[in-house]
């Protein structure tokens, strides 16, 4: 597998063409952006933590019935994917509210939610990302309905898969983003990334947040509650 | 009918209790507020227009199949109506995009939406009234699904039903939003107004705006913008 064209460059990985037309190989940077991008920084070691963390939750996932973009890990920061295009949109799956839900609902971080909620951002920087809901998606044709429930059939399948996997390593999954993509014939797979840059992970006991809101909100400590991640996960 | 205590002042109207505990009377004021209440002012003449076309419209939607709160319009200003408690929902129906809608998803102020879309905000001033979607709706209890579902097919109903009998006047129905409300035994009805402090609407020929977008963007003309809807609707 040959990387050839860099086909885009995003805030935390490149995506490369390959001379596979079907696959892509993605490259996970150190860099780190927060509130949109006004916040910028390095967090060292995150691309190798992100691209093996996010690996071996999408296997989880792959195995229990969601379909991903996962191809294999080539080396530490880098992994063959399917190629896809995106769904322009960001799906929240919020379990306790934290970050911007806390906020616009005048909620104290970490109120358990009596149901899960899920959201949906149109992804587009120059509009910061706005919150959309079903029908804006369907009348703006960002997704068809049936991609919006295979979708949201799928969100829930991960929360279910990774609330269950975590609580064995003791973390508590507050809530995560995620996106999908499209394959050349239409499908619809899980992509990006599973990491604690794209989740908010609390560990269970402690409620110390073990995630990239520490990078966000300036609380120190931000590499090693990565390396705290990974460890769980991976035993290293 | 007696009014009895003041139960409510809002931004545009007072509501007081009865001497019969199922109804209120609903006094409509010529204050106008925009921007979440940042901008003040007065429209000579709206609380009378805003509650004879409110209940011309309450009518004509009722006779068609939805249930409203209306009873008997007393005088110019005031008008008797069940008494409920509001659901904390402003539902949003939009045929064409404007205003904050157009803003945040970056379309031109006119562009026709391909579906009706449906839109939900969390009645709270000190919030800002924050969008949200069915799962928060749930989630945080504002209303139930069985309520949700009711609210949805009324707010649709509405959107039918006036577009089609504005059009005969000349009008283009934009955007409105709706609020509803319980009554005592549980019974989801349309509450609050419809009028030009709660539609958006445009002359069909001349996209004239003859509504309280005239106020919220300082483009003069206010009195008369109310002043040609009662014309139009109430033929005076």
């Amino acid at each position: 597998m040959e990387k050839t064209v860099q086909m885009y460059e995003g805030k935390a990985k490149k995506v490369f063409a390959t001379n596979d037309e079907n696959l892509c190989i993605v490259s996970y940077k150190d860099d780190a952006t927060a509130n949109n991008g006004l916040k910028k920084g390095t967090i060292l070691g995150k691309g190798v933590i992100n691209n093996r963390v996010t690996n071996h939750l999408m296997k989880l996932v792959e195995s229990k019935g969601v379909p991903t973009h996962f191809v294999e890990e080539i080396n530490d920061r880098e992994t063959v994917v399917k190629k896809v295009s995106i769904v322009p949109l960001e799906v929240i799956v919020r379990n306790i509210a934290a970050g911007s839900l806390a906020k616009r609902l005048g909620l104290e971080e970490g109120t358990k939610l009596n149901k899960t909620v899920l959201e949906y951002c149109y992804k587009d920087d120059a509009l910061g990302d706005p919150m959309v809901n079903e029908y804006h998606i369907l009348a703006m044709d960002y997704a068809s309905k049936e991609e919006l429930e295979l979708i949201a059939k799928y969100a829930f399948m991960v929360n279910d898969i990774l609330t269950d996997y975590l609580k064995e390593v003791n973390i508590e999954l507050i809530d995560f983003k995620l996106e999908f993509g499209r394959l050349a014939d239409g499908t619809i797979v899980l992509a990006d990334e599973i990491s604690p840059d794209t989740c908010r992970f609390w560990d269970s006991n402690t409620k110390e947040k073990l995630d990239k809101d520490r990078f966000r909100r300036d609380m120190g400590g931000v590499e090693d509650a990565y390396q705290e991640i990974m460890k769980r996960l991976l035993g290293e």
